[in-house]
């Protein structure tokens, strides 16, 4: 933490900064200058949080070094972290695709998907039996009962789930039918959410907020991992700028940023990200030459009829055509796929 | 809705676009031209809600032209709200300041502070009791007790009551103690808690959140007084753009723009928009002078010490000088005030 | 200027970085904690210019502590700036009105809408004759021509003129005719243009860019003050952000955040801030009561039929209207207006 | 283009709309429902360019359906362009990549660093001679002598040569020494420089500004094309947001969306979209399997000094690197390359 002094500060106001760090049990490390006056502090600076020193006296400005995520910080934890999720897991060896359709409409049709998704070559099947929508008067999702088909579509399949939860109440229920729990954009700072899925003990996917930096992102993440459930999946898709071409826009650096700041496993969304099906093929094969573990992609047996996201969702023949396609770059960044 | 076609569609993918319309019970009017077709449809577009047209061969793109707010739409309730709230009201009569500390931190703090905005001018006391914060390791609020607090504070003052829920248990204990109930950014959409404050009963102050639209936000009030609840007040508090000189950048332009949206009270945060104490008088005079119903400011009894936001926080001198120069912006604006 | 080390960088690492400070004639100061050591520079970094630290082993970053410009620098020049422009002047003691049509179609209407603003209380006219439109295809000015309408315009109504340049052949013309030369949002970082500016002697308002930060915008106004022309006015016009609801959004606080950062005087213009003719009034106020040193407003005989952003321009009688409620709130700012 | 009428406008309200559009030369086509009418009108929308209809009476909005860009628009030029640079050439069945350093600063530097990237595969010799710099006070380029040395390390290795300008100064320069022009981001609207690089005949690399839209910078182009020069490539090099772990956010979408809208190929650079060295490989990989065209690097043989830019330079051996990696990608999209 730095401290740095107004131009030509007073000395008393210095003191009075020296004084407020010292009474707080840390030292301070001045750096005099002609015109500026700098005071660094090293140290745990949690011993600083009830004094304001932003407003003392003739101060310009405060700043940070450190990160405040210590858990997921990769500086404390070099080695990227590998998440077990039913039969399957996440990290840096494979290439994990979640696939499957936005919303669970009935059982025929997940199962319709989830057949055609596990032979593709995903491993986890994606469906949303609570819908966060825009508007009250969309349609919000089959709830429990699309659970039920989750559960039904994993003994067929054999592969594993994951849903979106958004309330306490759907996160007890998810914990009895599937093996993965999913903390949607908007939800990425319901930090009551985030300390129940830390205490549920399900690997959790966290999706970033609209408008999260990666820092508040880990945060997000080490509200989890202070409950002491350390199986996290971090989720890009898309944050909000100003262009319109795209329903978001994908934050494609936040991939290797992410392997340079943390060691949970990344992967991306572009179904989300753009909304726009032509472009879930160039992103996903552009979000494994970044680095990412793995991706999410909307499938649905006919887009043209889905209840929610039809635009961005492929076919299940376009998926697997994806998949195709995305063997031969699986394989240069050295992961197993299929 | 309109639908327009790529250019040169043929003239079997009009046809198919048209058949697909009639046949959910709405009509089609087709304005041809010599390379673009656009295709109208007027009347109730939710019949439309599981035909994504948007992927119906040879469409370039939809376009919404009606609003999915409804209740909160001012084209079908021209007249402005008043919201009642304890023993004072917010709408277009008067100026309501809404102030306190970020958090409560403790019986006498809350005491002290209540006087002092009492004396000032304020008529509602904003304090909060449960606090979102970034990291896991922030002061997270008293919870119960800081809402009893809370309670003794308005009995003392005869002040009404705010103050912020973040979850199902927070919300159930506040409705016990406060007047008034707000929903904070981070949790704009989270609508399990938005239903839930909706079948309250309570006033709701429902900010916006970091990266939402104004649509966006208008529906999120959608789904509150979908549930009964009219009684809602929207606050302005920033969004997140890529300046760093203010922590947020108030959109002041919000104000005018939901006047001419919705019917609903719209009051200003310039606390939290700018996270400076020296720019919250300036953003407080311009917000009255745009129009705003109200404010809401964060004061504090020593800023220097606040467990949460102190730099963004008045002290009680600065808040009484802030009011009374308030008052004769209030009067410009035909507002009654103190 | 703060070097922050990696945590637990080697001794070698640090003694590299103190050694390639001192080796460019600074003083390093050490701040070495437990995990991580911080190293502040005082003094002229540009020393440090072709060192770049960010990649020296273990350097995780450097962190600037002083702003880049100077010369715009409240910090070296506390009093407010005032700026001759014909016969009035720009500062903290008056309100200055610039308004007129964004596009300069005919000296009819020119010297209709200069005799209008004037009786309003306009002292500054504003009128576009070289136009930098998003299109090729969209009317780009009458160019010279403009100008002399300008110059008549003067003549017959003593008003002060401004007029935007785009380029060196603009600026040779406009320097012929107007007062003042505009730099619109699109050319702010056009140092070639902002260095002739600086040196034609002119007062300069220089526009933000849409983009641009407030740090970037001052050191833009630093290029005009380096070339010897201190006589510059900003403009805040709004930002690009994700809201779509009005054109741009104006980033009111830029008001309160420059007076504290600059010398130099504000307006701001609502006009293109909206892109709405409604919501000019309520941000015009809103402007003044921020602090604001002026405006710029759009003003048209015939907004219906404008060559350039009708929808935005105020018609006469508006303009008028507006300005009889502005003289309140230019008392209350103790600012002498009309 | 669509007229949206507010509910329930009255009859002639609607009349009026009819009749300027008729009065214009254009057929208005009317579709009415119970509460709105919205009015399609196909044709040439220029006749309507001194029609503001917005502000007509009961008019809610106006929604346009085409592109203002006609020459760079894939609808009508449906084959993707090859542009000549020197002996190579930019389109879909090569891989182009533009090495060299952010700035020149001496004829060894430049020569030495062209030898490498032309081993390495670079086929077009990337340096600055005119820096358009955020301060005055930083390193503006060698200007002409810079571009001397470019044309003597033409000569000497027999790569193409691209050259950023920034006036018409410094293009009547550049137009002597080398075989393409770049135009950057802060120029993008620059309007003037654009028809200026129309006239000049050279192939010209134009860069996305900060803030612009995929619309806009389309815009741009057709303001270059409009003059006669057909010889443009898109460069994609990140877009501001509120993220800062990235110097810009690298908008990687734009790659498919710009191959869906336009026929001109599309380069990235992944230096100045991250700014951070570490970055360039992962995001040059993931540019190349989305689609780009080729790539803009920035090369340094000795980052640790460079005058601009060094923290994002590669080593000449980390490009030499960075090549072989990429060759793999190259292949998988079917692009030759070294």
């Amino acid at each position: 933490m730095i401290i740095v002094m107004k131009p030509h500060a007073s000395q008393s106001s210095i003191d009075n900064v020296v004084e407020l760090v010292k009474s707080s049990g840390l030292t301070p490390h001045l750096s005099q200058g002609e015109e500026v006056t700098i005071i660094g502090i090293v140290g745990d600076k949690s011993k600083l949080s009830n004094r304001n020193l932003e407003i003392a006296p003739e101060v310009d400005k405060i700043v940070q070094v450190t990160e405040s995520y210590k858990l997921t910080n990769k500086k404390f934890h070099p080695y990227p972290s590998v998440i077990p999720v039913g039969k399957t897991e996440i990290g840096p060896y494979n290439l994990t695709i979640m696939a499957g359709p936005c919303a669970i409409e009935s059982e025929a049709q997940l199962l319709t998907i989830a057949h055609a998704v596990k032979k593709a070559g995903a491993t986890i099947l994606r469906g949303g039996a609570y819908k966060p929508r825009t508007s009250p008067y969309s349609f919000q999702g089959l709830e429990e009962e699309g659970l039920r088909y989750m559960k039904k579509a994993k003994e067929e399949t054999g592969l594993a789930t994951i849903c979106e939860v958004i309330s306490e109440e759907s996160l007890e229920a998810a914990v009895k039918y599937v093996d993965m729990v999913q903390i949607g954009a908007r939800n990425m700072q319901n930090f009551q959410l985030l300390r129940e899925v830390g205490r549920s003990g399900l690997p959790v996917l966290l999706k970033r907020g609209m408008a999260a930096t990666i820092d508040e992102w880990l945060n997000a993440a080490e509200y989890i991992m202070a409950e002491g459930n350390h199986n996290i999946v971090l989720c890009e898709r898309g944050i909000r700028t100003y262009e319109t071409a795209t329903r978001n826009t994908l934050d494609i650096s936040a991939v290797p940023v992410l392997k340079a700041k943390t060691h949970l496993p990344v992967i991306v969304d572009p179904s989300h990200a753009t909304g726009v099906r032509a472009y879930v093929k160039p992103l996903s094969k552009c979000a494994i030459a970044a680095g990412a573990d793995g991706l999410m992609v909307e499938v649905h047996n006919n887009p043209a009829c889905a209840l929610s996201d039809g635009p961005q969702s492929l076919t299940c023949e376009q998926f697997e055509d994806l998949c195709q396609e995305l063997a031969s770059y699986a394989q240069l960044e050295r992961r197993t796929f299929r």
